[in-house]
């Protein structure tokens, strides 16, 4: 039996994800210990200590189903954001529910707009549903939102705006945002990814909830508990649109998404917005520390609306990439956006940049720069 | 905007999920306390100490994202079955794992065969993809199967046997099952789901993972950490198969699909088999105090293999059920699988079952019998 000939034929375009080993395996087969990840864009700060306190209340009471409905996060979170808890979905990570939203929209043929480079698993949702992906370079690393709108034809059905963009870090302001969604016909959703929301400093970044509660239905909002909240181990994200949006998207989800850890966590992490300041603030003092050190090193960069630095590191991250690891510090590698003598950091605490740093200054000597 | 028209024909046929609210809420709103659920086929002994344990270990590294591979998990589960790591995947519970075969094989049009009535989502899977569900009604209360190889026609992908079955409890024979298999096409995909495996007692049950050692890739396995492991809060499945299989579904499947302390919890309680076997043993008391129970009212059941029973009340479903509410009780209602003087109840403890009996001796006295 030829599986190829019985399964849909668009899943021959999708790479089946081969992710790296667990971080234990890689220490024991290169023998070396205290290996740091600076590649996930993780808070250093790990979750809220509320949060923490949740999780290990329930553990005794895994056995019980999750809530399908989200009831209390949902309360809260429609509190925080002055909705109504039907404007809001909650998925297994945002991940999830980009995945939903293609399952919800995309026929074959039906075209997807996204920034290049952006966040890849836009890309994954569309392919899973046959529908052809439309590529605009970022300008200056920046979504180059008129050059999107001018990419719309009948055939598309969304347009993905990651915002801060991942791997870049830059943000599109209100005014580009505003002049996007002029433009944008009423048949065509626009998702504003906004997994790094909390982390923005800029003044010019757009309130994208205020077209939801104006009431358009071609907008959706994501959000993430997995990077400030610190939870990405749980998978949990949401989602903000019209409640007829959310309805709709509902269809296609499985009943216990959700996990109940996940949404006890998020919602004693929601109500620590302390702790959200917090980790921004560790997250600034690390951007200053991280950008004068590449300065003095005379390394440039993205300057960071978010949690990572895109950083050109003048050699092949290919390279780059198992010089560092050897010598304990994992980051991205560029070379899997297109940006071959880049990598992207995440930032961290005081001794894991300097360890960055010392990790770096290594490599980079052994290491023929271009 | 009228969103019908932008969205995927087929989802109209889907009804959105509507859950119940939180227990906490249902005991708010009707001024109650210490309401039980016997109606989702929990573990009544909850999860493993060492599951516990290894939930209470990871809450402080909840930022961690979870390993994509499930590396150590299916390291664990290749022992335990004596199977390759690559033919092992695991879902957000199994539920997601119905999801992902129906995005690998279905197009618009393909026929899944499906008793009935059994586990619910194998319709949602099916509609998601917009195939078209051929119902094989239970005989005895059991699936069908020569009845479902008849229905077999050459739209046919899918094939799903429910063993032991939702709501039923009743097993198809390792016989049936053989003669099932001399029948079906290599290009039908049979899915045994065996959510309840660790329960069954009949001798004649058969041993599915047979066929897929021996090579054949018209079959598929889905198993559970649910049930008898106490883990449904977590969302933790997991499916067998040939590895040309698993790798076509895993390329629908998110990157990080199965949260971090799910795959340290079931890695955890497969090494605890003791609180298997102890929590198969509550079970079987349990069976037998409720069957006596029943025989002592004069109720009939279905006698099962798994920690739920199919129970004919002889009222209506739709009115017990909330006079057992009332009384603190929740029970599955047959209505919904189409029995409608039904309920399925979940195995408790002995406390917990006669708590069972005595809400319902209460709740029938007071309903007319038919």
């Amino acid at each position: 039996m030829d599986l190829s000939k019985m399964v849909r034929k668009n899943l021959a375009d999708i790479k089946p994800y081969v992710p790296g080993k667990p971080i234990e395996e890689v220490e024991r087969e290169l023998g070396i210990k205290n290996v740091i990840k600076m590649a996930a864009n993780e808070n250093p700060l790990g979750p809220s200590p509320k949060s923490v306190s949740a999780i290990q209340d329930l553990a005794a009471k895994a056995q019980i189903y999750p809530d399908g409905n989200c009831y209390y996060l949902k309360d809260a979170l429609s509190q925080h954001w002055e909705v109504s808890p039907n404007q809001l979905m909650v998925g297994n990570g945002s991940d999830e529910l980009l995945k939903l939203i293609a399952e919800t929209f995309l026929l074959p043929g039906d075209e997807v707009v996204i920034g290049q480079p952006s966040f890849s698993e836009y890309i994954f949702a569309a392919k899973l549903m046959d529908a052809e992906c439309i590529f605009v370079p970022l300008k200056d690393f920046t979504h180059d939102l008129s050059a999107m709108a001018e990419k719309i034809t009948d055939k598309t059905k969304l347009l993905f705006v990651c915002n801060p963009n991942n791997p870049t870090g830059t943000v599109v302001t209100k005014q580009e945002v505003d002049d996007l969604m002029e433009k944008v016909p009423d048949n065509v959703m626009v998702i504003f990814d906004e997994a790094y929301y909390e982390y923005v400093q800029n003044q010019e970044y757009p309130k994208t909830l205020d077209y939801v509660k104006q009431g358009r239905k071609n907008v959706i909002i994501l959000r993430t508990f997995s990077k400030v909240y610190g939870l990405a181990g749980l998978r949990i994200g949401y989602g903000i649109a019209h409640p007829e949006v959310i309805s709709w998207i509902k269809r296609t989800m499985e009943p216990f998404n959700v996990n109940n850890f996940a949404q006890a966590a998020a919602l004693a992490g929601i109500k620590d917005q302390n702790h959200v300041r917090e980790s921004v603030q560790l997250n600034e003092a690390g951007k200053k520390q991280i950008y004068r050190g590449l300065e003095e090193r005379g390394l440039s960069y993205v300057p960071t609306e978010a949690n990572f630095i895109f950083i050109k590191v003048g050699v092949s991250s290919k390279e780059l990439f198992p010089a560092m690891l050897q010598r304990g510090v994992i980051v991205r590698s560029g070379d899997i956006f297109g940006n071959e003598d880049y990598i992207r950091l995440t930032v961290g605490t005081e001794e894991q940049n300097k360890r960055f740093f010392d990790a770096l200054d290594d490599s980079l000597a052994g290491l023929k720069i271009k």
